[in-house]
């Protein structure tokens, strides 16, 4: 059922971050909410709702391909946020970003910094 | 000491794979000795060896990344063997692999899919 | 209905392109089938699927995209093949090739320009 | 004759999207009137102004392109105002850049989305 | 000896650009002081400390691959100042730059460009 | 005159490399003349043949963004055998390839060179 996928991505985007799931739909509600419906559905309940790899493991995963993809700042940071949330101490997240400097070179490690320090400013004020 | 780092790397790497470390000073003896050195030194000798994230997350990250950026091919299968060795399952690796769909497309995952299908073929001759 | 949107999907394919979803299919049954169903649902059973813009069109916006992206041969050989099942002429399809080197250099368009040329070779034999 | 494609592109800018050319040559006059130049004579001079593709498929591959590359937002921009000029509806584009998630992620969908929502509130200004 | 490498680097950076070296140190300071220890001793310490291959041509390389990278927008700045401080004339660099269109598409050539003028502009100040 | 354009671009292809500007002609001549016509004309009848850089500046240029691009090997190794028939030291180019480690991460570096090796080892036969 559509909607139970739906519901799925939502309930797991609410466990990890509050607000993140209601700000995609916030965001695309004027544009496409669509693509709002597909990045709750596919990502989150069809993917991240798998078994076989824990939900640490599976926010590692992203944040590493976004630091290496360079383009995709502000879904690092929702994801920088998710980390936080279900339980990585900031020095995790930090060795995740510095070790992108191996794979995808040093400025790519250096704007995923900044933008993790970005995301700590934010959840202080 | 300059040393140290490649030692520590290497060791590291031996650790990882019995064989990539050799393999990469191997297969660049002739054309550019020091960039063997460096790729023992910087991403093993100072990045792996740090505290702070255990090599299980440390392999996640970069399988990620290296399926993400998808001109990688050698280097992944390298951390797809890497991952088996330190005791990912199967299944693990596998989802990381697929969730990669989601940040980098899925041509990106169905080839480093096809990556882990020959590593796991290679595996077994 | 999980089962309805793959079926969707794989009808689609059927209709593009004979063998694709089936190779796809069966290309990912011993390592990850899956993955092989989620290329099927999301991108054929979802996003195909939709009315809003024209099969040729979409494959035209799939050529250019996978053309620019440059690490996705098999996958723009697929859809290469499914233009001209569609009805595209070859002209067409090399035109949007050719276009790519505006927007990412005339390395990718080189590159896609050979992948049409071996579609082209293997459906002459 | 050089200043013929310059005119030829020119043209086909100004039929395209009244101002986007001459906001390239102005925006370059100071730093590099050359690479103003080249942008209307190669890309719209040589490419645009073949033959063998209506209009309409060239902004699609090109929307297409650049929502997938991720790094190109102004360019981006200027071909979304280019699409809406040459009397592509609104769903039609949502629905290019939508598919992009596909091919490139839901992160590059997600951002090509935001574009097009600044390029349609600044056309209501 | 780590320290060597590090003030190497240091000593490195302080010739391209005066300031660099300790702009990178006091942005890192707070969120990732490693990552300014790594990024002046591998890159600077290590590598264009290296003889092999004078400054001034390290410097078009650099330029001329994060431009073509097009993600790197802050660093790219960073070696525009750099090759400007070692004795590149303008027009120099804006050829590098404007080359890049051939091998990364317009988009990445533009881009540069505009920050280009963005460091020209800045250094008027 | 556009006949000129390509004039120029072919003798200056001959000048770097004797045999690379009909390579590529013969190359497309089934599949698509007209990308030859432009990748002669517009990279080199345009971009090359321009003064305010020397040749060998612009060859480090482009090895660098297409080692640091990492998905196009082909013109990589046209371009890898250019530098070495205008002059550069097999250790120069080694130079350019080893430093792409720092900005788009070891394994283009790795893939580079070893795309340098193919290079010499063809050059010896």
């Amino acid at each position: 059922m559509e909607q139970s996928r739906f519901e799925t991505g939502l309930e797991l985007l609410k466990k990890i971050d509050g607000e993140a799931g209601q700000k995609v739909i916030e965001s695309l509600k004027d544009i496409c909410p669509d693509l709002a419906k597909y990045t709750i559905e596919y990502p989150f309940g069809d993917i991240y709702a798998r078994g076989g790899l824990d939900l640490k493991s599976r926010e590692i995963a992203t944040i590493a391909a976004l630091t290496a993809l360079g383009h995709c700042a502000p879904q690092l940071k929702v994801h920088l946020n998710a980390a936080l949330n279900i339980g990585y101490t900031e020095e995790e997240i930090k060795e995740v970003i510095l070790q992108m400097s191996v794979y995808a070179g040093f400025p790519a490690a250096l704007n995923g910094m900044f933008s993790f320090q970005e995301v700590l400013a934010e959840r202080k004020e």
